[in-house]
């Protein structure tokens, strides 16, 4: 019988069975992260956890020789998940096969942590059930933000707090990418950096078209505003509109330009976009350099706390499974969290960035700010800086706050005037 | 018989139990954080918990008429510890009566939720032993930076990590003095300013003199880095010696001027302090403004990990205690973090910066670069700006990283020079 089904109550670990034996622990996938688990399990032998078993397909090629003799090495998911492990790790990551190995090992009354920000997100609460109902746990503070305890931050320390608001850089690629264009690169170069140096994939939609930032975003918003989403329902815009033009013109702003993931509750809506923002220089979100991530939960009571830290690599996000480790191994549980389905909209009510790529002629201006005019909304500032050529000139429309849905009224009345070059850029801006 | 002690088995709460009632909660102490605790527990209504007790000295003139019929209102501290509370939170402060409350309460197998950093400083250790032995819990997640979750970052999140160095912005008074100074104002303005907003006692020394801030990294360095210590071995430097010309200075140098609270573990030793030290304008530390603190955990797989937000206030320090009392009604339990006792030095190795006020003549720079030449220390620049008088010139010398013990000791030396109009204040820069 393994430890954490000892007892018929589901969250009970008997002390004096915990301290038997230590959890015997089997990690599924032998990987960056994978890897570096096991050399924290087995360099830093934290009490009450024991590698047992490890399971990659072509395992041999996997084998270390710094794991004990006693680590079985398979490529048989189902032996594994059939032995007497109390908890598997999954870290293959995507819905599948890693869903099924995540669902059997609960089904059987196993715990599992894993890093899978795709599972959780969009199957996350069933599975927390299933583990509930089962008499195992379910533990994923790797998934979000790797290496910066944000999960236990809003399970644990902000579970006092009504948290209204939620905003994060939660995609390293991403920030590298701005952060280097910041600096004065082009997209393309950066990219290609970006891929060199393994942060970015070969097709980098997943993470530049903000796929992955809304999948983790989805997770904080269930654990920080109690709403269950569909991670689908969150419309992502892509990074790959932005040039240096905007990094110019953005820094004219006193802002630079970083990929947000935000959601807000405001009375009874719930809202949610993941793209590139303008955020203000003083601004935390503006500190973030290269891979890092952070998150910013405000509060009703306690304001503004800000999380930071290398979000992904191996080390990192091992230490986040470590960690949720060794939460089952002391037998601590989670502070349930009660949440409510959603529906999302993307609408927020904030100024914006309007940058417009255009053949010059007379009477643009003119027309814009007619078309704003007709939603109501009211601008804050026109700048068109010098030294740009008449037939590809880049210039800036920055509004007051409006809603989104008014701004994208306005711009699509624009649609049809035929001196656009490119579609008219809109960033939200954070203040 | 309270919930928290329906098992004979320390760390054991029956869910069935837990759902049959709430935990009762008694507050001792109404003050700003124990009234935000109560709006908090009446307005949120979090399951689990029932604001039974107010405890306070002359209780009748704290009494509001926003919390429930039932709630019992007493000067009888004996009478609410002999109570059917599940849970004593004490807020009161200080080591006497507050340490007989927590005491008894945890005699009698209650748990304990505090916000008392130097209780937990001085008697954390004894207090949780005590604690473990009787069938409570005691949980002090507001006692160090309120209302951000540092303890439970680094109990939880952190727990699978080797922390080898903490730093952190600890008191928000200091914070807000130097910020201010930093922005321009005097330091005796300042303190008047902090006072009148009751940022400040009308004696800081508590707060200026580091005493405060020691307090708070001695409980961050059991956590942290698993250290025991007492806090009286700390040697706290005062910010009173911080002048304009510092900031000045510092300015040139690329850095601002902070008090932090730092401590490493190198090998076996321990080293900790408290005290102004200049640091990078890029670091995060120089990011915090105004009364917000912020912790930088450094950890050997990790690498940083920045909690930031505000400290202290009475709502974000109730959303620490209403997260304590959360994670006790959910029975969540700590994990154990292991700590044995160590002595603590104040020998750091790094870069420092030397300001010296003198009555200038010839041959002063060549005995002072002598001086730090007999002790073998590097000297990196000697920085004088013009525009100050002979009789009483500012001028700074940084050094190469060195040891504290090397650096006292080269300044010792000096002593005996006649020109020094104040003694020689050195900083740590922190890079």
């Amino acid at each position: 019988m393994s430890e954490v089904n000892v007892s018929v109550l589901p969250q009970q670990v008997a002390p004096e069975n915990r301290k038997q034996r230590p959890l015997r622990v089997a990690l599924f996938g032998f990987g960056t992260v994978g890897s570096s688990v096991a050399r924290i399990l087995v360099d830093s032998r934290p009490e009450g956890l024991e590698l047992t078993h490890v399971f990659n397909r072509g395992v041999a090629r996997k084998r270390v020789d710094w794991a004990p003799e006693s680590v079985v090495w398979s490529e048989d998911a189902d032996a594994v998940l059939k032995s007497d492990v109390d908890v598997v790790v999954e870290l293959a990551g995507g819905l599948d096969p890693a869903g099924g190995w995540v669902r059997r090992a609960l089904d059987a009354g196993k715990s599992v942590v894993t890093a899978n920000k795709k599972l959780i997100a969009y199957q996350g609460v069933e599975l927390e059930k299933l583990a509930a109902a089962k008499g195992g746990h379910l533990k994923y503070g790797a998934a979000v933000a790797g290496g910066i305890p944000v999960i236990p931050g809003l399970e644990q320390g902000l579970s006092g707090d009504r948290i209204e608001r939620i905003e994060g850089i939660l995609n390293g690629t991403c920030n590298f990418i701005l952060s280097k264009m910041e600096a004065g690169a082009e997209y393309t170069t950066v990219l290609a950096e970006a891929q060199a140096k393994g942060y970015a994939e070969a097709d980098p939609t997943e993470d530049v078209g903000g796929f992955d930032a809304r999948a983790k975003l989805s997770i904080l918003m269930r654990l920080a505003l109690r709403v269950e989403v569909n991670p689908d329902e969150i419309v992502p815009r892509p990074i790959t509109t932005i040039t240096a033009v905007d990094f110019s013109y953005a820094r004219d702003l006193g802002c630079t330009i970083r990929q947000v993931a935000r959601a807000e509750r405001t009375g009874g809506a719930v809202a949610a976009t993941v793209g590139p923002m303008l955020v203000d220089l003083h601004s935390p979100l503006a500190w973030s350099r290269g891979t890092e991530n952070m998150v910013i939960a405000s509060g009703h009571y306690g304001g503004d706390v800000v999380f930071s830290g290398h979000g992904a690599g191996g080390q990192p996000t091992a230490v986040a499974v470590v960690s949720d480790l060794l939460a089952l191994a002391h037998g601590s549980r989670r502070v349930e969290v009660p949440s409510e389905h959603a529906v999302v909209s993307g609408e927020f009510e904030v100024p914006h960035y309007i940058r417009f790529l255009v053949k010059d002629r007379p009477g643009i201006v003119a027309e814009i700010t007619g078309a704003l005019a007709k939603e109501h909304i009211n601008i804050r500032a026109i700048v068109q800086k010098p030294g740009y050529p008449a037939d590809a000139l880049p210039f800036v429309v920055t509004v007051e706050p409006c809603k989104s849905s008014a701004l994208q009224k306005a711009l699509g009345a624009l649609r049809t005037m035929d001196c656009f070059l490119v579609e008219p850029l809109d960033l939200q801006m954070l203040e």
